[in-house]
């Protein structure tokens, strides 16, 4: 079993692993075997979404593994996220009941606020997972300021529902902002990250304010080419990009490994899926090499403030990274 | 007597001039003739803060003008900011009382909120301008978020003492969390604009929420090379530019006018400043030339993503544009 390094969560002293499974883009049909054969390889912490519209069959792989006797809930890390249309505060807790019944949990460990973007309402036994669009398919923004939602949060770490608050796609002038109103300090922020877009400010200022980062999307455009982005078409590869490819051979790992390790070695956590048996342990794996410094700030200096899940490209509408 | 294009600001319907003279690093000494020769050479908006430290001197020169019959009260266009370390609710009506007594005014057209950062109180009486620190010399937070000051800013406009408010070096998730829960809607966004920091996303946010963009530091690294900072004066000026040089030439005007008329066009209000009577008068003319389409874009072009007033620069915390 391979042994995966944790990092303390500020606001409760919960230890997290600092790789996790990312259950975006994991398929209905095969996310209850991927989550049990992930457990099995190794993981514990799950990072999924009421977005990703697979939280009953990433909860069936978590059952499979728990009565088979694999691991024990205590054992492992569920985060899931808030969808944009839930930002009302009467939302907040009715939504999260159903993904925890989904999962079939009595709690999570992390709850995050996805997007800082607050959209109307849409009944999830009517559509589901809803996406950005009403059911007329207009994209209607709310009037319900991040603070109402992190309030509404607050109230399910108050509930036992949830362990840990957290958000994700902030700016770091909204994560200021929060830290001044909150009563329940979030602890962690999920961002896009990759040597194409390095964040170095606000990576320290989560630091600086004892926030974990998690980075998604840790192979840069890799991570979109599914989806057929054309930014992610048009982005050379990270796996073969020379800088990339000279430290793995020098470890003797793949560029995947280099690409997550470069993260993990800087304190940040990492969320990368796999259908790949071998991929899933070699993803794993952080901590049979340590990167030379020097080799850090190589793939630093790759940074290019290149960012692929930006609404404004895929939406037209809703700038949160302007 | 040059005529000088208005903007409507939405929340009130009052015009405000498209150029105005900015107030930022016009010294005590030179400031009321300065404010007063503006005037006289046409300038109608004139862009002061409470950090500029000169309100009382601008408002010695506005008074003369006054005086002497040269304008009325009601022909200018008078804004000002609130600082940092006045965002506490208590805070934001005195000091804006002492702000309108040291300009001779009985209201502002325009009030803004300096930073998204609150800072704790200083005695304006014992430090002034103070500045980003404490009297010890320290930068020290507090917790007022900026849904408190802008609700203090609101009551301001109920009370008369401004007529509009707005915003300033904000990100666009926080413009979006702003306009959640605002009553009364900020008329404008003041930011950092200039060919090297173009801002396309921010500035299409602000116009589809119907908010008059200023841009500030319209000259890029030369608005910053009296600050002496390195990052400015490591960048290559702009008014030697050959992509500016040559529309300049072209138009038979300055590199100047080129980089204002940039802005203006695209439909920014631009706040230069300057104490030389030709260039002053050079500044306020936007009417009689246009640039192309294509020199538009050209210019637009040189974006670098290069910000020159980053707090992050020049006190390593406060990461407002992270």
């Amino acid at each position: 079993m391979v042994n995966v390094p944790t990092t303390k969560l500020q606001p409760t002293g919960q230890e997290m692993p600092l790789v996790g499974f990312g259950l975006w883009k994991v398929t209905n049909e095969t996310c209850a075997d991927t989550v049990y054969n992930a457990i099995k390889t190794g993981y514990r912490l799950f990072d999924g979404a009421f977005d990703y519209g697979n939280e009953k069959e990433a909860g069936q792989g978590v059952k499979r593994a728990i009565d088979e006797g694999l691991v024990k809930r205590e054992d492992l890390f569920i985060a899931s996220k808030l969808w944009n249309s839930f930002h009302e505060k009467e939302r907040v807790r009715p939504i999260t009941k159903t993904q925890l019944e989904w999962w079939g949990l009595e709690y999570f460990d992390l709850f995050l606020i996805h997007f800082p973007i607050a959209l109307e309402y849409v009944d999830p036994t009517i559509s589901y997972p809803s996406g950005w669009k009403t059911l007329d398919g207009s994209i209607k923004p709310v009037r319900a300021p991040i603070q109402e939602t992190w309030q509404a949060m607050e109230e399910l770490v108050d509930e036992g529902l949830v362990k840990n608050i957290g958000i994700s796609n902030f700016q770091g002038s909204l994560v200021l902002d929060l830290l001044r109103y909150c009563r329940i300090r979030p602890a962690t922020l999920q961002i896009e990250n990759h040597p194409y877009l390095v964040q170095h400010d606000l990576i320290r200022l989560a630091k600086s304010e004892g926030i974990v980062v998690t980075g998604y999307s840790s192979f840069g455009p890799a991570s979109f080419l599914e989806l057929d982005w054309k930014k992610a078409l048009d982005t050379p590869t990270l796996f073969e990009h020379p800088t990339i490819t000279a430290i793995a051979k020098k470890h003797n790992k793949t560029p995947a490994q280099v690409l997550l390790r470069w993260s993990t070695q800087r304190g940040l956590a990492v969320i990368p899926k796999s259908n790949n048996r071998t991929r899933l342990l070699q993803n794993l794996d952080v901590t049979s090499f340590d990167l030379e410094e020097s080799e850090i700030q190589d793939i630093s200096r790759l940074d290019k403030n290149l960012r692929f899940n930006d609404p404004i490209d895929y939406l037209e509408t809703l700038p949160i990274f302007a």
